[in-house]
């Protein structure tokens, strides 16, 4: 391969040719050679440093410590990472310094370098149009804008990804329990027959979980909206230009037209990463939610012949490689996996968290690496499976009724009538003899027939619908 | 041991002959013999039991259900429970059903027997005046009294013990900060040195973070003050009298003084415990903090003589059994020991919450379990913590000076005027021939000492403050 | 209440007047107001100090450093200790300083002030036969004593609770899995039908999984067997006689009857508790495995009309406060449970595993207090779970035969004879339908009866057992 | 783009005219849009299917139920697989079918329609020459392969780049601890100051913990060398020939190279996989120890002015892109954060672990992505931090001697002279007035000064080097 040398402040490094990107990049390349196939800095960073090198340009022109004509020039190569048109020059990966300098400097470096070029230079010269770290970074540290960029990369996932996700997965089971609000079914607790309920008012439990777990993560978005830009090299914001902070986060906030503003706390912004724990842990009950709902389901349509078979789910794929004409219910896998996931992500986010020191959190990329990777798993999941199961789900009417008609269970509306005792043994007895509780009922000579039908009916057990 | 026979709906039991628990508490000692001298059902949740029993009592009264004397009676039983004469009657485990169904039983039994007593009755008599299914938990199941238990106690040890306790540590080190916002120190980022910043602002941070904190714990009341009581057996409020759910959550509200309302979906607060999960989201993000903030002061506050020793803080007892005058930074490792416990308890009240099935999850009391003692340890730890180590702590100011006065990082006021890369050689070379900045940045002839002097000031490195 | 004064390094201090502790443990009570009801340091801690405080000075008396009289007399206070005659005298709480140093002092204090009223004198003497830390702690630090009495304790739960309870389990799911060989039922992947298997079958799996979950115990008792004694304050071993560390183990050994030796690295022993680590990583293998047996018996036991109901569990208690009659699956929620929390604990310890810094690890009592509640849950669990559901679980022979008759995926049979398109064609159409696979064969001429029954017969599709 | 259509037992499917897979493989393309970008089933996996496609074809052959012809085929396949020409040909995702179902057929498909032009057949052909069923798939289940592909990676990966990189590691830090054995440093417990030590000595803790952790590592390898392979659907090896699992695991361990053995259990072989959870645990005890052991190192090589400053370690790269000059510990940041992943990736393991119902596990793919992502990052990373770090390191012996000859701690060897109290009273006074601890031991009156310089003498403190 082709090199050209650039320099850094530790000397001279061989960097590919044609490379936008300069040596501080190449030595990272060199010095984390760890999953490099896999573990790429995750682009949404990319994507959010370049809103936020376009806004401090800005802002810094305003400020009066930035020619218009390199502001100018800084905000177009911001426009063309935006567009995806730099994805090869971002080659650094997770595991580097826990500040995400590299991977700030790989932005310096892009930016300036391709701006140099925009500009009529060309790579191979000495000087350049624009310098990584007096122009592209002026007025920033990589302590500020990783953070910045790690809450500008979030609060995008989740409310472009996440959110919208789990919302029309929400809908549709909100549409299903709407529309089977009436279909009568046996409850199950303990995963032992219950008194009845509708497959509505199950459902509506799942919608009330996702309802709630879309309002858990939305508390979270105030903090995150918080940026540490302004914050500089200890958060005292030293180098920057009076008001840089506020006007710096305006600027993002109307590039991104999300609502971003300046962290109330420079040195928390910096030093802590409690944010992105918080919102994460957020993340982590949806998941949860996310677990019981899609275990219920698989449950719930298991079978065909010999399971409890109350739902139908469709059908998308042939289901084992041996065993013909097997279908599984294959999206309720991939989200209850994804849930594993997101608890496991939640444990490395905590500790990443807590293991911050004095000034600064080093725990940087781990932490927003894989929120990034809880959010956009759970917001795709959601919609994988809303399309390819939960749209689909279908009651299975006819094993619903054999299942609440045969229930011992229904023998909780004599309670008022007969007490507990007396129904228990109704119930203890119909069991061991294989009876039905109507028989047993009368047989024991605590209800008539009449009595009996009077009081129990599954349709009237499961309260105002 | 004395005896008298118990029955239940399985047969006759022996429990101790003045026991005020019956049969079923009984059947449960016997059949959990896990842990029984340490891991007792929290007494929290047997008090939080006793408010909606009594709530239970007078909702049913008022619906013409019960009788006025029942309940009455169910009332003052439930007041001795709250005043803890009773404790030692609730000697079931954690380890049992996964509904709770036990304690809830327990509870039934103590207040059916001892309201019995305290109705002249004797506890041998055959016939009891109170019935422990048909009166004492009369509109009710285990199925939503068990979860309304759950977030009585975990709503009123958030309100009582972990927000004061937080607060009280907060507010101490808001007073830190204050107090010391003048004292400039070196700033210290990836434990290096770097540039100051001043012993309050860094402060500040820790006030900040626990600031989002309590706000992020704030934000899981409104889903903890959702009751569950009302669904009865499956969530559809099966034997009820007609608005219950309303009205019984009022009367909580009105016996404990904190705003409980009655679930907006009674399936969900059955069936998953996401309120538990979210709010130990929470809680699990402030043992991050603390674990931050107690980390930071231990390092901080070391030495004597061979640490950081910037910061001098209490000593409390003797450190060690084996260096004489050895002091430790004991209440640090208390706080950050606390901290791993509830990062440990996030992740058992997680697969607790993600693995219940159907209409109800059986992991409550491990959830609930987990979520006090996290509740407890981080109130209780601030407060140690506080009272202990943070009200005394004071700035050393002899090694504040010196460490900030050596820094290297001071290099970093001359950006503006000389550039990045020049300002990294005078460090760098200062950093290999052991001189100062200024030594060497006259030496290399790019600024004079009276420029040195002007540009390099630390106390105007911080910011304002 | 009553109190005499004592003295440490620091000055008086009230001590309750007949309390065999002194300053440094009355110090911890008042300096650690924290969970002081309910997380005592454990008594098998206390325990294993009894051991060791009794070793050390058995050794340092044949070093010629302890006087015979003094070392027979904290051997007998420690035979005292042993016999939980002096429980009440421990009242510390887990959350302390991180080395454990006041629960060593407070057993140092134990056994100096009940030694010198053992040996003729009174609490109230000022000088006492022995002292805390010149005689009793002789040759020790708490930097040593506490991960000793970590590995002693941890060792002998594993070997006393632990391990007898998983043995006690297996050997009953493997009597299960002998006496049910042969009893053809379905197998259920993804939850759905599968091919057949036998009860016996499915048992040997549970059984294959709890063998290698005692093996992986087993394979950590070597690391656990390794003694940090004789390390003293950093490892160095300073302060102690000439081959201290090798006998003091050997006395360890003898006393505990368990196979102790000394650390190969006394640095690491104090410094890092991956033995604990390690040995807990075990424990949570186990608690995977319980939680998958223990969901499989609850869910194929389900029912009792409309589960799956192939499994008979032992009723042991009335299972519901409101459904009569219903009986639930306590013992599996119970085991489950305990899967959670064990999980949970494992990262607590992992975070405080690799939060040592230096010379010392300073999470020691959290990692030990959720070692040994890990392994006690799970030995006493396993035993619950076995004493009052797995011995009499039994195959509900009616269900099993029903569902292995229905399943359409007995259609494998046929790949071999007429490839797996075909048979997947039998199975959907027969699926679709409502036929038997055998009518559906026959309807599409890819069989006749006669080769139907001869190619698809369930009890040959078991393989040899 | 153009297409082919490829059909399977559900019908037709689009194909891209040119890919070697089929209409299964579009299918999970299709239904399974969650992170396809950046989540693909790891090509370890893909590699492992190859080795044991080629082995069960071997076998089959072997066996006469597969002809020559179609053996040889299929195993020249696999070298291309194994060789990475055919790696475009495995697009889909983690996030598929949990049993791997997906991940199984993809392999069969691009098998077969390979081997099928290979053979001088036709992508366009409706018939080919080999079946994805019928015959790559003989006598397999992907019940059955895909746990046997996970051991086979996870073997694989363990002794190829985890353990060798692990290694190298603890080879270098014991050269290191070799090296400087004899450098008396200052030794530290609780962050403060302790009795001394040497560098070697701190350094040999380490690697005790490195041997401590591979030695675990290696106990797992056991669990991990059965293979399910045999046991097809369920565990019965249901339409596999005689002897075919001894005999496949045979020629998988021949092409691997690698001790494989068959299962001893095959039902625990598919429905559990307690040998991933338990290899994985060993792996996060070491992550706990990579992370205690980077943390060290980062602290003693804080400063360069106003931290510890007892090590350099190698600058790789600027530190910082605002203050000039500044180098970080970089390579122990990197370390720490895989540690934090691993222990997040433990999490996620137990709990897919914990999840399995009945037959089957349907947890495998994220089980096996987690444990492949833990055991690389470990290999890479300890490679990375020995190369880039660890090689570099050495100590600064001016910090060092300043640091250990200001101890107060010294004054721990006077306890055998005069006692812990006298000597606490020393290092107390010493303390408070500034002064040395000669001084004052001599103004106390408790010692000459030659007896001072007699006892303490810290070279003399660090034991038996």
């Amino acid at each position: 391969m082709d090199y050209r040398i650039e320099k850094d402040t530790m000397g001279e490094v061989k960097v590919p040719v044609d490379a936008y990107y300069g040596a501080q990049t190449q030595r990272s390349i060199e010095n984390f050679r760890i999953a490099q196939d896999t573990n790429k800095m995750p682009l949404e960073i990319i994507r959010a440093f370049a809103y936020l090198k376009k806004a401090a340009a800005l802002t810094n022109f305003e400020a009066g410590v930035l020619p218009k004509e390199k502001s100018d020039l800084i905000g177009k190569v911001c426009d063309e990472i935006l567009e995806g048109k730099l994805d090869q020059y971002f080659p650094l990966v997770v595991w580097q310094t826990g500040s995400g300098t590299q991977s700030n400097m790989n932005v310096n470096e892009v930016v300036a370098y391709r701006g140099h070029v925009m500009n009529g230079g060309q790579l191979a010269d000495k000087e350049k149009f624009l310098h990584p770290n007096d122009d592209v970074n002026k007025s920033q540290s990589s302590n500020d804008t990783f953070p910045t960029a790690m809450h500008i990369a979030a609060y995008k996932m989740l409310v472009e990804v996440t959110i919208p996700g789990i919302e029309k997965l929400r809908n549709t089971l909100a549409e299903k329990s709407q529309r089977y609000m009436n279909v009568v079914k046996i409850g199950r607790t303990h995963f032992m027959d219950a008194t009845p309920l509708t497959v509505g008012q199950e459902f509506s439990g799942y919608v009330s979980q996702l309802d709630h777990g879309l309002r858990a993560i939305k508390n979270t978005l105030a903090h995150l909206s918080e940026l540490a830009l302004g914050g500089t090299a200890v958060g005292t914001g030293i180098n920057t230009p009076k008001n840089y902070a506020e006007n710096v986060a305006k600027h993002i906030a109307s590039l991104t037209g999300l609502p971003f503003i300046t962290a109330e706390n420079k040195f928390e912004a910096l030093a802590a990463h409690d944010a992105i724990v918080e919102s994460h842990g957020a993340l982590k009950t949806v998941a949860v939610s996310l677990m019981k709902i899609a275990n219920d389901i698989r449950m719930l349509s298991s079978g065909p012949r010999s399971g409890i078979g109350e739902l139908f789910i469709p059908d998308n794929e042939p289901g084992s490689s041996i065993m013909p004409g097997k279908v599984n219910p294959t999206q309720c896998e991939a989200l209850t996996m994804i849930a594993a996931q997101v608890m496991g992500n939640d444990v490395a986010i905590n500790i990443g968290g807590a293991t911050g020191h004095f000034e600064l959190n080093v725990f940087k990329p781990v932490m927003i690496y894989n929120f990034l990777h809880s959010a956009r798993l759970i917001g795709e999941g959601c919609v994988s499976f809303n399309d390819k199961c939960a749209t689909g789900i279908e009651p299975i009417e006819a094993n619903i009724n054999k299942h609440v008609n045969n229930s011992l269970m229904l023998v909780t509306s004599l309670n008022p009538h007969i007490g507990y005792y007396k129904a228990a043994e109704i119930a203890q007895k119909a069991h061991k003899e294989g009876t039905t509780l109507k028989e047993m009922a009368v047989k024991l000579g605590y209800l008539t027939a009449d009595e009996f039908d009077k009081y129990v009916i599954p349709a009237k057990m499961v309260g105002e619908i």
